[in-house]
Formats: C-alpha cells, structure tokens, sequence
C-alpha cells in the first residue's frame, strides 16, 4: 500500500472514532466533507516523512500527530470560508461546508475537529508521555492565539499587520508543528528542525498567494482572485508577480538548505523538490512571465 | 484569600498566557470578554471540591483541569450566543462577545478557548502523566462530538432528537467531566463519581429550562423566553412548570446521596444543596405556583 493510501486509511479510522451509532449524523457528515476527499495533505506526508528519517521514531505518535495536525488543519479551513470570513462557496473543487449543510454544521464541524485532533492524539498508544506532551505542546501552539493559526485569523481584524507575521501565523506555525512534531516523535531535538518548518511555511503561503492570481478555480478547487477582492495581505500584491515567484524559489533553497546535516534522508529533499513543482508548476511560470509582460508593454 | 478569588486569579493567569505583546489585541479582548466577569464558576469549583475532598490530590492538575473546563464551557456560550444558533445579543448581563465585537471575533475567540484549554492543561506542572492524560481523554471527551458539547448542540440541527439525551450532552457531559477530572487528579477511581456527575448536570439544565421560563433577563443576565421562541426542547415544556421544579428537586436529592461513600466530605454537600437554592430559589418557586395556578384557573 502506498504512504498516501495509508495516510488516508488512518485519517478514515480517526473520523469514524468522532461518531457513535447514537451520535448526530449531520454533524459526522459536516466533519466528513471537510476532510474527504483531502487537498495535497502536505503536512501529515511532511511530518512522517521526518520521522521516517529516523531510525527509532513511535510510529503510533508520529501517525496521531498527522491525523491530529491534518484535522486542524480541515477546521481551519471550514471556518474561514465562513461568510463572515472569505464568504468562501466553493473548496478543494466542491461546495464549502456551510454550502453543503449550514452555517452552524460548519461551526460546529470546525469546533469538533479541534476537540477530536486533541483527543485523538492524547489517546494514542505510546508509553512515551514525555514526547507525547511535547508533540501535544507543539501542536496546540501552532492552531493557537498567541502565535498559531488562530492567531494569523485574528490579523484580519485588526487596523495594522505586519504580512510576514500573518502569513508566519496563519500558514507557517502549522508546517513547523508539521516538522518539529515528526522530529518529537523521534525524541530528536527539535530545535533543529525549526527553520526547515518555518521556511517551507512561508513558501506555501508565497505559493497560495502566486495561485490566488494566476489559477483558475477549477485548477485550485476554490475561488481565486479573493485576496485582491477582500483587501488582503498578499505576496503577490506586495512583491509583483514575478517577485513572488523569484521569492519562492529562493525560499525553496533555504528549506532543502536547512535539512539538518545528521539527517542525509533523500526521500525528504526529493518531496520538497517536488512539491515545489506541484505547487508552481512551469504552466504557472510562463503565465506570470505573460501577465508581467503586458502588465509593462 | 477566598477559594472563588483564587479560581479568579488562575482564571486570569491562564488567559493571560493567551496571548503576547505581538500577538492580535482585539483577539485577546474578545477572549478576555468571554471568560470575564464570568458567571457562577459552577464547574471549576465542582472539579476543585471533588479534588480537594481527597488528600493527596495533585493540586497542579485539578487547578489546570478546572481552568480548562471553564475555558471550554465559556467558548461553548460564545458560539451558542452566534446569530446563526440563539442569536442571543445578551450573555452575563452585558453584550455577547458577537455583538461586542463581530462575529468574526467570535467564532475565533470560541475556537482559541478551546485551543488554549488544552494546551493550559496539557502543560500544567505535573509528574502524573497518566492521571494528566485521563483527565485530557475525559475533558476531550465531554465537549466532544461523540456525546459532548458539540454533539448536544448539532442535535438541534437533526429532524429528531431525544430530549433527555440533547441535555444529557450539551450540558451533563461538562459537569461529569468536572467531577470526574476532580477526582482523576486524586488518582481516585473515576467511576465512582459518575452518576454523581451525570445527575448534578441534569438537575442544572432542568435548572435552566426553569429560568428560561419564569425568569427575568435582568436576573439571569440574558434573553429569557428562547426555549419557546426557537422551539427548542425543554423540560418545562415537556413536564408542565411544577413539574419540572419537583422534578428538580428529586435530581438534587439523587445528587447527594450518589456521593460515594468513603468520601465523607461535608463541604461538597453543603456546596450542592446551596447551589440548589441559588438555582430555583424560594422566589422563582413562588412565582411557579402563581404561573401554574393562572393556567389552570
């Protein structure tokens, strides 16, 4: 079976855990559109594939680690497209959750995820506690509102940001929980892994903002064009076209530049490579190379 | 200091750890809003009571527990309070966190309670790893989507539903869960204290459903009369006003003598039976016979 088949069977298990034959139905349907089918699931695949690059990680607490990191991750999601938010109809090429259901699905939908990514990891089975909190620690700050997700959210309510903090927040915190957690569950220390996490958030994010622009809705899944319409912080507003593209490549250097020197995993530079090209791919390349041309002719 | 104070003071020492100097203002004031001035403190003080009927209780653990629980329970009313839910512009007396802010700051100080909840717990200063992490499985589990918060409320989104089980979950769950952490931070047999729980949270929501009916906002620091104009369930529309209050009365009753017996702790009964007349007092009942006597003159 293939990482990513098992990937997707561990996430099924988890969920089915999120209901009981006596549970609502409509909310497990709402938790189950925001998680199947699932985008790239970039930071589950992230966080085992560094814990995979050692010889000794808790396998049991590296694959809660993902399903809890990619559930939040979900949560997030459904909560942004909220209408008070990005008003959002449209995600990963289907209706977004309150569209499907309602409103108050999709609240709650959001809300349960968080609770049962906690639970869920909480109860996995490991004797090594020590790790556990740590992970637990990690993962609870990334989605939290001193500097997590939550946090990033939050940026959109205020009169003044800083785009690099917002962006750190709201897309990187997550990836370097992603990171540090898979090196947690390794009892590796994880300060080394930080800014490997760190830039290769900032490059998603770079990524998303370049997509925003040049995509169409159908290559993406969801509305493109928002930041632009909502007024939002965007590298690609901030830099130009080009700028942002010039900006993730260098940012893809620095991630695979950051690999820890003990850790000479090749799986690891070859995923990051190639996610580099899934994310702006050369279609994507000579369109901006279009649109900075006229944009100047 | 009084034992409320000091649940004060570590309520505002968990929140201020929320957020920082660089982190969202208006997040932290939205949080701040819905966690004080806070209401009776009913759960954490259940938690702490329990735990403080033992000797040898860790101190650390049930004051974390305690706070986590309150947290949950302030980012439930948070939610609940949303336009698309109770739409409820009143909460303690003063606007609702949605109407004071936006619902924007709502829906994210909700989601950063519950957040933070876990992460205060899950880094409480604390060698008992296993009694952390039954408490962790027990809170998760009480706001849960399986039988907790989250499940009791998505009930009023299906076409059917048990009333006993609706309150069983959007209410029980929590105080069960307080009960049960306080004595999980003894390292106590659990289930000695779940009926215990189960009913204290029963006679509570009967308790609202009561002031729901006859009570005035002012008294109750929110909009009355909801239960009818939503058409949501109650048991003061299920079993008639006086009813519901004998009914009330018998939980109390059942509440007390389902303490176990080797805890012979008279603080918490007396704790119970003044709740009780905090919660259906001697005016509230008099106005019920009045009510009752009106309807069937």
């Amino acid at each position: 079976m293939k990482p990513e088949s098992i990937l997707e069977l561990h996430l099924k298990n988890a969920l089915s855990k999120c209901s009981s034959p006596g549970s609502p139905k409509r909310l497990h349907m709402a938790m189950h559109h925001a998680v199947f089918p699932g985008g790239a699931r970039i930071r589950p695949r992230l966080c085992l594939a560094i814990a995979d690059s050692f010889d000794n990680y808790d396998k049991n607490l590296a694959i809660a680690a993902a399903v809890a990191i990619e559930f939040l991750h979900c949560a997030s999601l459904v909560h942004d497209d909220l209408p008070c938010f990005d008003d959002a109809n449209m995600r990963r090429g289907r209706p977004s959750v309150h569209k499907e259901f309602d409103e108050r699905l999709a609240i709650l939908a959001g809300d349960a995820l968080i609770v049962e990514a906690f639970r869920h990891l909480n109860n996995c089975q490991t004797r090594h506690f020590a790790r556990l909190r740590l992970v637990l620690n990690l993962v609870t700050r990334s989605v939290g509102s001193v500097s997590g997700i939550i946090a990033g959210q939050a940026w959109e309510c205020e009169k003044r940001a800083s785009l690099e903090q917002y962006q750190r927040e709201k897309t990187g915190a997550l990836f370097e929980a992603a990171v540090m957690s898979g090196a947690a569950s390794a009892g590796s220390e994880i300060e080394n892994w930080r800014l490997f996490g760190e830039k290769l958030g900032e490059a998603y994010q770079v990524a998303d903002d370049i997509r925003d622009v040049i995509a169409h809705p159908s290559d993406v899944g969801k509305p493109t064009g928002r930041d632009e319409v909502l007024g939002r912080m965007s590298s690609a507003r901030e830099l130009g076209l080009s700028g942002a593209v010039a900006y993730f490549d260098n940012l893809i250097d620095e991630v695979v530049a950051s690999v820890p020197k003990f850790n000479n995993d090749a799986k690891l530079t070859k995923l990051i490579r190639n996610e580099a090209i899934r994310l702006v791919p050369k279609k994507g390349r000579i369109k901006v190379q279009k649109i900075d041309r006229k944009a100047f002719s």
